[in-house]
């Protein structure tokens, strides 16, 4: 990176492109203040911003030491760029304390795209719109045309928007093969809307951020994720099979655990999320957020997790960062005063839809040390959990008064990675990190990278709908790996079941085709189970179940290595058309397909009644794995009956043995 | 009004009351640059705007000269204030030309309520909400929570939001006893959210803005009127029964006519907005934008105006100020070099849903006298129209190409007023002004107060919700009245049927219900005749339409006094309960009644089912219209059948023996 002084600012230049740039025209930062306003309600966040001051910063002086360049920006700001030769990192001082609103423009291409932000389930490719930066509830529906989410913004505002998501990220990958990172976890709106720049919002001047470049996309992988962390190759056994979500109780849920095994299904976890008991609201039936085994439900619980360990068939729970009113585990925390505190000192309770809850202060280190020990380590992990969903962490209330002392708007979407951080180390401190335990997030922040086992796309709708079913778990997939989480997975036929919106049996086999090729297979019952399709209820879904999760174990080898590549070079498991075919503009607006490792190619078909489906391969010799027939590339339309989506492996694959005898076993 | 100097600033007071302030803490005044992206279909404008800088402006010198006082904000602004007993004026100059954004702070007291901002059909009040002041369709349901507005966002993105109005303003009142008024059409949003400032933003420097206080809210609306014009009182006919709409030529329009006469209706007028020709769309039946007579619909129709006209039956026609591509007036326009062109010099077409006009150029006095002589005096007035709708004016593009060479985007706002001065000279310029010839429109701007002669408050749907139906004309009328605006009616019944929603009898009789109480009685048939409620279909509507006629005509001398004393005063026909009992708090919030000139007042009815209807009564000698109870104020519930909305009138009224004799003939 060349830093080149122009006569009213500077350029950062590189190969001939310009990275970062300032002059009395265009200015880079500007920085004002604002008022803003929030309401919230049950993970929704109604956010709206007065900006009363927005004020262009002009090059006052620039001084040069070394590889570190010093500017002072309109005696408002202090910058110090420190340029190595792919990289600049800036230092930001503000001068003015009263500033509170921070905006700096990055040079863009028109035809540039962008990727990343953390988690986003409508548009992978971010340009052309703005991305509000905040943690919260995805909403239902997601799409203002659809009438389902109309109906849930009508009855209590959940319906959601288009940049909703539980894991946003000051993060994103530019197709100018570099990639942009703030170290910041203060509310953010990326704004990719502009031909000529790329205007990135920030709520607090960000202390650092990092611009870096690569050679290619598989690089710039390995340096986001040299950069922010990865997690480690999972435990062996998740890839033996697939993991039910049951419920309701010891018998019932080993029960289907012994049907799923009868007709022939692989199972290698049974995940029950009510081991701790339940609740029921009129939202559908919910859990007793009380973290440790619930006996009366659970009788004999210890017994059976060993019996069926013997068989090779771990045992999962859940949990999340917060307590219910009325639980021990509150009343225990309440005592110690390790829960969060209201601005008038009394104790902050969320609302959860019918009954309140407690949060463990995270940022007080006995509290954080407590919640491990006392409840992820001794309730969970010794209790014999093999794995539970670390769910939630969007939820903490913006003025809630912390131990840290850093203001709640700080910290909120600093919850995800520090809720992550602790479900680590208590893998980490009893050995079980990579061998036996996993748990699987839907919230996320800078941290996710190296602190989340695995990633989970959160409640998707029952469906096929283009911003909250099917495809919206591919472009979240997508998008979550970009910025370095790269082993994701989702709820087999979606989750959140709302008015008359129920899971089909279609939904779930199509979901389930695609689950196959990824790293992870596991089924939730969804909300509102009794109303929603279950594979147990249905014989032939049981059949179609056992196979494809006989070729997800077969391709054990194959996801493995995936893994192991995700591990040691960030590449994600599932990647972008153009992470491997840089030169094919095709691939880079391409959201509903994606690569499995390096020499897969998936197209999951989201759309009811479909026979056949129409795709785009990129230029390579690819081999249909169901047929065996060949292709080059281009588009084209293939056969897909339910059981065999468009899938294909490139012939000089090392794996080519692999696939084939997955050809011969199951394909026509 | 009294300059004050302060510290860092000034203070302007009267009366121990601060009306404007400006100091380092608190700037008057913010300049900056925004990029606005517009997105206009259909007279709906989806209008975005990117601020990229907002400066507060410091007060750097000031001189005093007699009167006036200049100010220089900060070397960017100059501003000159004229100050006398009650009121300021201030004239400001920008010395930046690159600015084209303006923030102007108004000091605001919490429990102060504001109205006005032109027509607003959702909120009287406008405290508490922000108000983008564009001219524009006001949508179809215009609540995000009503399933119709949902069906019209998807379908085209016509369901509209709370601020959507044909009629624009940069005026409002205070319950402070002032008024406040800036001479600008440009594109602007006032923003009533904050406790402790008004916040107004126009996209262009406001050349000079008034605030002026008075004792009284009547005493304000004379200055206001004194200010912004009044218009003269109506033609006599208009008070001797009611106007119907009706159409389809001259056999259909007379017979039903001669229908209603039979049944006992009185009618004054007969209003064929298809006396120019009709298209049918999908929306329903449309016109024929080529404005004038249409021989082969309504043969013989010259003769039939004499023969009604003989009878005391004037007749009403219809014209907006767009012309048909294809039209003969079209045509001649175009010859002419009248009509607007877009900026690569073709013609300008504006698409209206399946037929495509141009834009006379009311900016080029040619053109203007053309439309004003060629069409409405030769084509309308000679003809023997005694009245019209002059429909539209909100749909000026915003990069057309005009002969003033001003930019659209600051004609868009001034169109409506330009518009009705157009018509106003065609009726002043033929002496028919206030004698024979009425117009009524429902855009508006700065100027619709002298030239506009009757407003309608345009096309409200055919239903009683409270953003689009009855109770919307309420506030509609009450928000127009206020600015200046003050003799309003509406389209019994309503207009806008879409989708499955049609007019119901009940809603067409409780509409009359309230047209009895309002300075004129007007039906429409809707966009869709054939689906929604007709009076003349239904022999029980008939009768009850007769009787509320006759007893709006027996109100003749009382309405004629309320618009009399409108025209000399500025006091609207229609009033807030604020008016004339400031005392009393309860008054400043009430959008759903009204006092109806000096002496009465009148709570229209607009649930379905209603036997009875509660509303609030100001402290005063009231008598229950059809009963003749009195009451002395307080909340009360009064029986209200169809036919016999609560209606009062003050006992020491001097029409109490009118009052009194209605009651005999019409009462319990």
């Amino acid at each position: 990176m060349e830093w080149i002084r122009t006569e009213t600012g500077f350029e950062i230049v590189c190969g001939g492109e310009t990275f970062l740039k300032a002059d009395a025209e265009c200015p880079m930062v500007y920085v004002g203040r604002g008022e803003e306003s929030i309401y919230a309600h049950r993970g929704y966040y109604d956010i709206t911003d007065h900006v009363t001051e927005r004020i262009p910063l002009a090059v006052k002086t620039v001084k040069q030491a070394g590889q570190d360049v010093e500017v002072n920006f309109s005696d408002v700001l202090q910058a110090v760029f420190h340029l190595e030769k792919d990289r600049i990192c800036v230092n930001f001082q503000s001068l003015d304390p009263g500033v509170n609103r921070f905006w700096l423009r990055i040079p863009a291409e028109k035809e540039e795209a962008c990727y990343g932000c953390g988690e986003q389930f409508s548009y992978f490719n971010l340009r052309g719109r703005n991305f509000p930066l905040w943690s919260s509830e995805p909403g239902v529906g997601r799409d203002k045309k659809t009438y389902l989410t109309w109906e849930c913004d009508t009855a209590d505002g959940t319906g959601g928007d288009y940049y909703h998501t539980y894991f946003p990220q000051t993060t994103f990958v530019s197709s100018r093969h570099y990639y942009f990172h703030a170290e910041t976890t203060a509310y953010a709106d990326f704004d990719f809307r502009n031909e000529k720049y790329h205007e990135l919002q920030f709520w607090a001047v960000p202390e650092t951020v990092i611009l870096e470049r690569a050679d290619t996309f598989p690089e710039l992988m390995q340096k986001i994720t040299d950069l922010l962390g990865r997690v480690p190759q999972m435990p062996e056994w998740v890839y033996d099979g697939i993991i039910i979500g049951v419920q309701g109780g010891t018998e019932r849920s080993f029960h289907l655990a012994d049907r799923s095994l009868r007709n022939g299904i692989q199972v290698c976890g049974i995940w029950c999320q009510d081991w701790e008991g339940k609740r029921v609201t009129s939202f559908g039936k919910r859990l007793q957020w009380d973290w440790r085994w619930d006996e009366k439900m659970y009788p004999g619980l210890p017994d059976k997790i060993r019996e069926y360990r013997e068989k090779g068939i771990r045992f999962l729970g859940y949990t999340n960062p917060y307590l219910v009113q009325g639980g021990q585990l509150f009343q225990e925390a309440e005592e110690k005063g390790y829960l969060a505190k209201n601005p008038d000192g009394s104790l902050c309770l969320v609302d959860f839809g019918e009954f309140d809850c407690g949060i463990p202060d995270l940022t007080d280190p006995e509290a954080y040390e407590w919640f491990k020990n006392r409840i992820l380590k001794k309730n969970m992990i010794e209790f014999g959990l093999s794995g539970w969903m670390a769910d939630f962490g969007e939820y903490l209330p913006t003025d809630v008064q912390l131990h840290s002392g850093r203001p709640a708007m700080l910290e909120h979407n600093h919850w995800p990675a520090l809720w992550a951080k602790c479900n680590y180390e208590a893998l980490k401190e009893t050995d079980t990190l990579g061998k036996e335990v996993i748990y699987f997030m839907r919230s996320g922040g800078i941290g996710s990278q190296k602190y989340c086992t695995l990633m989970w796309n959160g409640d998707q709708s029952v469906d096929f709908t283009r911003h909250d079913g099917l495809p919206s778990a591919i472009a979240a997939t997508l998008s979550a790996g970009i910025i370095g989480c790269g082993i994701s997975h989702s709820d087999i036929g979606g989750y959140t079941s709302m008015f008359e919106n129920c899971r089909t049996k279609e939904v779930f086999q199509r979901w389930a085709d695609m689950a196959v090729f990824t790293p992870v297979m596991r089924t939730h019952e969804s909300n509102r189970p009794e109303t929603n399709f279950q594979y147990y209820d249905d014989a032939d879904t049981m059949e179609l179940l056992a196979r494809q999760v006989q070729i997800h174990v077969e391709l054990k080898p194959y996801l493995k290595d995936a893994v192991d590549e995700y591990t040691r070079t960030g590449l994600p498991v599932q990647r972008p058309l153009f992470m491997h075919y840089e030169e094919d503009s095709r691939g880079y607006d391409i959201q509903n397909e994606y690569l499995l490792g390096r020499d897969m190619l998936v197209a999951p078909v989201y759309e009811s009644g479909a026979e056949e489906w129409s795709l785009y391969l990129p230029e390579d010799q690819w081999v249909h794995l169901w047929t065996g027939e060949e292709y080059r590339g281009g588009d084209t339309t293939v056969k897909a009956p339910v059981g065999q989506i468009p899938v294909f492996y490139r012939k000089d694959s090392k794996y080519r043995t692999l696939f084939e005898e997955i050809r011969q076993k199951y394909g026509c």
